[in-house]
């Protein structure tokens, strides 16, 4: 019995970007908590929605396949809710200097109409918002804990860092009960691996899994990736605990690995495959950030959180999701 | 003989903002030099422009009411350009707070919107941007370099924050010739008086020639305060200098004063009139910064600029000014 499994049953709760990666892990596991769970998700080809992500579970929660940038939608769909985890956003860094003004729209411009939306129609609900360690840019230091200066690469970051300080601002200035997770690569099943959008890790098991060799781009760089139930589990204690309450946290994982070391466990795990190392492409390493780990000792402390799942577990359990669910993904 | 004097004669200058109060002195100071200027301004009754801003230069060059939110009319407006000075925003904190949708849009959105705009367009042009030391915060030190972290107390904070971050980006990424100069409190002819929308002492100076008492919140807040034209010849600068190309840099001003010596001095200046010092209301304190004045060594090294106006002659000019045209202010 976890701290938070109670905490859920009979709630009400939204989730923005529901039918996403992490989206749809938390709203299984709100599920079987016995929450009384909303979904919003656009369903956009490129990002990371797909209905087979609530497959066993449509019956149990409502869809609304709805635009969070739709404000006029938003009063109704948080009205009355406990709980609204946000989650919708643009993944893609690649994609939000070739169209920048849909990343701003969706990852900059519908979280303030949503917090808004929140403060007039329902200020006392409990907000968790889906920040990411790509606002820090290219780490000074390593771990890189939450008082790193922010200095974002592309225009996902500038965007993503808005939309992050308006929910620390609606929570300091209006009182709101608003946490921001800074997530890093975050991996498991229903992650998107039709292409390199969410992660790139999402493409390389792709290609494991079909068979083909994948790319591995530069190579030394280390990362650190959360597994998605540890991930959800930071999402549910952030949304129960009140010393969560307008603060801001790194989500870390297992010991970093270079994306070289992570390239060898997947094939060492598949039992079979290969990949090919080359260098980073000149447009893409401008906005690179290079090495990149979390210092995720504040939320350790503060809330009890720490990743339970080694990579090893994270990656067998992805590639075995994938080995049966491919077809549903590409 | 400035040495930026001989740079814009013949050249195509836009100016967005360009009827506002800085955007207007910088017009005055182009058309003497012989540039070809254009104007973008939008006139919203809650702004900074005002048609008087050009009276004895309006046949001297071209204005377009248009709103830069607009964003089809951008790319003709851009086209053909030499420099580019970005002046256009919604500067009320207070207002900001209140209809937060519009603040993103002038502040941020369209700011990405005329950088791709550019970038399409007129990817040569010499940009420099009209940021501010809202972006800071309640500061961690005095006085505060470039180097301090940034975090906006407010929905303008944010957004300038993110529409500053998207021009030292296009620099960075796209190779375009962006300066960005943070301003601290402005003031001289042509500012705001109406109200306090774009600085409190707009106010305090229309109710001193009018013969009125004026309110000191606080009064022990320590500020420093930019003279016009000396902004003005920071924009020309940093529109011709090399060395500022992708460059961030604070402007300040004569020494720092409390708010309740400045009132003081403007009283003196003025000959008669009168102030009440009160709290700080308790909403408005929440997005107070405090003391703020700023370390502006980066500036003067690199391009040579110094606020070269002290305090007592900025006061006069502009009680002087108001004392004739306030009529056309109010």
């Amino acid at each position: 019995m976890t701290s938070w499994s109670k905490a859920f049953c009979g709630k009400r709760v939204l989730i923005t970007g529901g039918l996403g990666f992490i989206g749809s892990n938390l709203a299984r596991t709100l599920v079987a908590a016995g929450a009384r769970v909303s979904i919003i998700d656009c369903l956009i080809p490129e990002y990371g929605g797909n209905r087979r992500n609530i497959a066993g579970i449509a019956s149990r929660l409502r869809v609304h396949i709805a635009d969070i940038r739709d404000e006029r939608r938003l009063p109704r769909l948080v009205r009355g809710q406990d709980f609204l985890f946000n989650l919708a956003g643009q993944t893609s860094h690649w994609d939000s200097m070739t169209d920048p003004a849909a990343d701003l729209d969706i990852n900059c411009r519908a979280q303030l109409s949503l917090l808004e939306a929140c403060r007039r129609h329902n200020p006392e609900i409990r907000i968790v918002f889906a920040s990411t360690r790509q606002i820090y840019g290219r780490p000074d230091y390593l771990p890189v804990d939450e008082g790193h200066p922010l200095r974002p690469v592309d225009v996902n970051g500038i965007n993503k860092a808005a939309g992050e300080s308006f929910h620390l601002l609606y929570a300091r200035i209006h009182g709101m009960a608003a946490t921001a997770l800074r997530l890093t690569n975050t991996i498991g099943p229903r992650m998107r691996v039709k292409d390199a959008r969410q992660t790139f890790v999402g493409l390389w098991i792709r290609r494991l899994v079909e068979g083909l060799p994948f790319e591995v781009w530069g190579g030394d760089q280390r990362r650190d990736f959360t597994y998605v139930d540890d991930a959800v589990e930071a999402f549910l204690l952030a949304a129960t605990r009140r010393e969560a309450k307008g603060a801001v946290y790194n989500l870390g994982g297992p010991p970093p690995v270079t994306l070289r070391q992570l390239a060898e466990l997947l094939v060492e795990i598949n039992g079979r495959g290969s990949f090919h190392v080359r260098p980073f492409p000149p447009d893409r390493r401008k906005i690179d950030i290079g090495d990149y780990y979390a210092d995720d000792r504040l939320v350790r402390r503060e809330l009890g959180w720490r990743p339970r799942t080694d990579l090893r577990t994270a990656l067998s359990d992805t590639l075995a999701f994938y080995g049966r669910e491919l077809r549903f993904y590409v």
